[in-house]
C-alpha cells in the first residue's frame, strides 16, 4: 500500500493531465450529435486501461453507447471489487453561463473546471489511477479488480442492466465500489448509504391542429400552454405534498433515529441558501430541508416549452405545449408503479379539449445499504485516514440507476465513496472538481483496497 | 368608376405578380435578423407608389421600422380617405409545418400561399391597386387619398402613434379605411365595427442563481417552472373567468341586441371545431363561443419556456422560467390599466422563493365604431355590389392598435373593410389569400371611394 501511495503522489501531475485529456472529449450521451465523441471517450479509456497494465480491457458495444469493461484478477483468495463509473456527461448548456469552455479544462482556484470534471470522469478516473499506483508502484493489488464504466448514466443506463444480466458470471464480485456522489461538506466527509430513485417523463398536450391567431381564436379555444400549467400546478397540494393518487403508498417513513441523525448534521441552511441565491426554501409539509433533499420524494419540471419563445411578441395561441417532468423516489417506491400512477392521474385530469402524449424517458429504483457492513466500514477507515476526519453515513438525493441493478441481479451492495461537493456544480455551468480531492480520492481508494482485503472480503 | 374597374380587371394578372414580388421580401418586424428586409419592403412600396403616379411618396424613418407615407390630393371639395395598412409580417416559424416556402409565394387551389399573403400585404396592396386603377384608367380619384403603411403592426405599432401625433395636420382626413380583418365567412361578408385591444407581456421567474441538479437540490428548492405553472393556472378560475382582481371592472356588457345579433349569425360551431381539430370549446362562464371570440376579454399564454428542452433527459432544476402572456381587451378596458392590474396581481402571488420580472411588450386599446355612420354605409354598399351579398356588421377578436390612435389623435373613425377568411391561417404556417378575394377587394375599394365621395364625405 505504501509504495502505491508513493507512486500516486510522485505521478500526480501527470494523472491530472490525463484527466484533462479525457475531459476534452465532449461525451454528451443525451444528444446524438455527440455520438462519435461518446465512442471516442470509451476507446480512450479502454486503451488507457491497457497502457497502465491491466490484464484485460475492451469496449463492449451495446444498443446504445458502449460500456468499457476491464479486469485484473490475480488470486482466488482475494476479495473482488467491482468498480462502477461512467464516462458520459450532461449537456453543457446554457453555454453562455460558463466562464471557460466546458470541454477545454481550465485550472483556477485549485480546481479543474470542465463538464464532467466531477460527474463522473474525475471521480471515475481516481479508480483507474489507484489501480495504476498498485500495478506500477507496488505490484498486483490486494484485491481482484473489475471495472464497468458505462456511457449512458446521464440518460438512464439502458444498456448496463442487460450487460450485467448477460455477464453475471464474469462480473462475480464481493462488493461494488462507486465514486459518483458528493460529501456532506468539505468539513464533514461522508459515505452514502441511500440513494433516491428517478422516474423521468415527457408529456405533450395538443389542442388545435395548428398554431392559431390569439385574436381570432382566443376566448373559445383552450390553450395547451395554459392547460399544461393547470395540470402541473395540480401535481402538488398547498403543503407541497405530491398530489398524484397513491404516490406515497410505498414510501418508507423516516425512523425517529434517522430524523435525529439528520438533525445532528452540521447543516448551515442560511449558507446553503446563499450559495444558490434563494431567500426561502420550499419543503414538503413538516419535513426539514435536509430530509426533503434526500429522504423524501419530489416532483420537478425539468423543462417546459411551447408557443413562441423568440425575441419580441408573437400573438399565437400554440397548438402544443410540452414538459419534462421527473420524480425522485425513495424506498420502497418502484419506478414502474410510479410511472403508472402518474400516467393514470394525467389521463384523469387532462381536459376534453386536449390530447395527451405521455413518454417514460428513464428511471431507476431507490436504494438503501446497511452502513455496518464490512466494506462500508473499510471505506470509513480509508477515508478517515486520508482526510483526518471520520466520515459520517448519509443518504443522497440523487439517483444511480445501476446500483439497484447490482443489488437485484448480482446480489451486491454498493459502497458509495464519493468525493464531490455541492459547490462542484454538477449538471450546471462551471462544473468543477477540486484537484486536492482528486488526489485524496486516489489515496482513499488505494487504502480501501488494502483494508477491505484485510477484512477478508466479508460483506456481512 | 367604370373605367377604373375595367383597368383593374385588365391588369389583374400583373397586380398578382407585383404582390408576389412584395411577398418575397421577408419583412418580419419582430426579429432584428430581418431588419434589412423590413427596410427593403418599405423602399419597394414607396417606389411602387411613385411608379403608379401618386403625387408624393416617401419612406419615413422612425425609432423602429420605417413608415411609408404617400398621398394624392386633388381637390378641397373632395372628402379625404386615409388608408392604413402594414407591410410587416409575423415570423414564419414553425418552418417545418409549411407546405411551401413562406417567402416564395406559391399559387394553388386559387390562392397565394406566403407569409403576409393576407395579413396584411395582400389586403394593403388592394388599396394601392385601386388607386392605380383610377390614376391610370380614369384620372384623379373621386376622393383625396393619403396612405400610412407601417412596418411595426406585428410588434405593437410603436412608431405610428407618434407619427400620427407629429403629422396631424398633414394626415387631416374625413375617415380611415383599413383592410386588415377577416369576413365572417365566404357566404357572410362582413364589416368590422369593433376590435379587441391587446396587452402583451413577458414574465420571468428566477429562483436559484443557476441551474441545479434535481437530485441534489430537489425537495427544498422551489422550482421556477413549477411556480410559473401555479401562477398561470391561477390566472383563470374554474369557469374560465380571468382571476386578476379588477380585470372586468371596465368591461362594457354585451347588450341584449348584440347578443341577439351574435345568436343570429350563421355560425357552424362543429365545422369551426373540425377546421382547427378540437373536440370541445372552452369558454368563459355562460357566454357563447362566438361572443367569447370577439366581445369578451381573454388571457392566453403565447409562449412558455424554461429548463432543458432538448432531446432526451436532463435532470436539471431550472434557475429561470419564462412566459409570454397576452390579454385581449374589450371596450372600455384600457391597456395601461390592465398592465397595472396584472403586474400588481403577479407581485401579490409570486412566492417568496422567486424574483419576478415583468415586461410590457406591446398593446393597443379596444375600439367600437357606429355602424350607421355614412362611411360604414358606403362600405356596405360597395361590398354588396361586388360580392352580391350585403355584408353584416360584426366585431372582431383581433387588435389593430393604430385604430385607437386614429380615434384619439385625429378624431377619425375607421372603416374596417377586410377580405380575409379564417381559413387564410394568418399568423400560422401556410398563410394564404384567395386570388378572387384580392380582385374583389380592389373592386370594392374602387366602389367605396365613389360612394363615399357621393355622400359628400360626411362622417356622421
Amino acid at each position: 500500500m505504501d509504495e502505491a501511495l508513493s507512486y500516486a503522489d510522485d505521478h500526480f501531475d501527470s494523472f491530472v493531465g490525463q484527466l484533462e485529456d479525457l475531459l476534452r472529449i465532449p461525451s454528451v450521451s443525451t444528444d446524438s450529435a455527440y455520438d462519435d465523441d461518446v465512442q471516442r471517450a470509451a476507446e480512450w479509456l479502454a486503451e488507457h486501461f491497457d497502457e497502465i497494465g491491466l490484464q484485460h480491457s475492451e469496449v463492449v458495444e451495446t444498443d446504445g453507447h458502449p460500456i468499457v469493461y476491464a479486469e485484473h484478477v490475480t488470486g482466488d483468495d482475494k476479495p473482488t471489487v467491482l468498480v462502477y463509473g461512467h464516462y458520459d456527461v450532461q449537456p453543457p448548456d446554457p453555454l453562455d453561463e460558463w466562464d471557460s469552455e466546458p470541454f477545454e479544462p481550465t485550472r483556477r482556484n485549485g480546481s479543474i473546471y470542465a463538464r464532467g470534471a466531477c460527474d463522473d470522469k474525475g471521480q471515475m478516473f481516481m479508480h483507474v489511477k489507484a489501480a495504476e499506483a498498485y500495478l506500477n508502484g507496488e505490484g498486483d493489488p490486494p484485491v481482484n479488480l473489475k471495472y464497468v464504466i458505462e456511457g449512458e448514466e446521464e440518460t438512464g443506463s439502458m444498456a448496463v442492466g442487460p450487460f450485467i444480466e448477460e455477464n453475471a458470471e464474469q462480473l462475480d464480485a464481493d462488493v461494488v465500489l462507486i465514486s459518483d456522489t458528493a460529501m456532506f461538506s468539505e468539513d464533514t466527509p461522508s459515505i452514502v448509504y441511500g440513494l433516491r430513485g428517478l422516474a423521468y417523463t415527457e408529456i405533450t398536450l395538443e389542442g388545435p391542429n395548428r398554431d392559431l391567431h390569439s385574436g381570432n381564436y382566443g376566448g373559445a379555444v383552450d390553450n395547451p400552454a395554459n392547460a399544461l400549467s393547470r395540470i402541473i400546478a395540480g401535481l402538488h397540494d398547498e403543503n407541497h405534498h405530491i398530489a398524484i393518487p397513491g404516490f406515497y403508498d410505498d414510501v418508507r417513513d423516516l425512523t425517529d433515529e434517522e430524523r435525529a441523525t439528520y438533525a445532528d448534521l452540521p447543516f448551515d441552511e442560511e449558507a446553503w441558501k446563499d450559495a444558490i441565491g434563494i431567500d426561502a426554501v420550499r419543503t414538503e409539509g413538516d419535513y426539514t430541508a435536509l430530509e426533503c433533499l434526500s429522504a423524501r420524494p419530489t416532483l420537478d419540471v425539468n423543462g417546459i416549452w411551447g408557443g413562441y419563445t423568440g425575441e419580441g411578441a408573437k400573438t399565437v395561441l400554440p397548438s402544443k405545449a410540452h414538459a419534462k417532468i421527473s420524480m425522485r423516489l425513495v424506498p420502497n417506491q418502484e419506478v414502474e408503479d410510479i410511472y403508472e400512477k402518474l400516467e393514470a392521474h394525467l389521463k384523469d385530469v387532462v381536459p376534453d379539449t386536449m390530447t395527451l402524449t405521455f413518454r417514460r424517458l428513464h428511471g431507476g429504483d431507490p436504494v438503501l445499504v446497511d452502513p455496518t457492513a464490512p466494506p462500508m466500514q473499510s471505506a470509513k477507515t480509508a477515508m478517515g485516514e486520508v482526510l483526518g476526519t471520520e466520515p459520517v453515513f448519509v443518504r443522497n438525493g440523487g439517483t444511480i440507476p445501476v446500483v439497484a441493478d447490482f443489488q437485484d441481479t448480482l446480489g451486491l451492495d454498493s459502497v458509495l465513496m464519493g468525493f464531490g461537493l455541492d459547490s462542484d456544480a454538477i449538471h450546471s455551468p462551471n462544473e468543477s472538481f477540486g484537484i486536492d480531492r482528486f488526489q485524496k480520492g486516489i489515496q482513499s481508494i488505494i487504502r480501501f483496497h488494502q483494508h477491505y482485503a484485510a477484512s477478508n472480503g466479508s460483506t456481512t
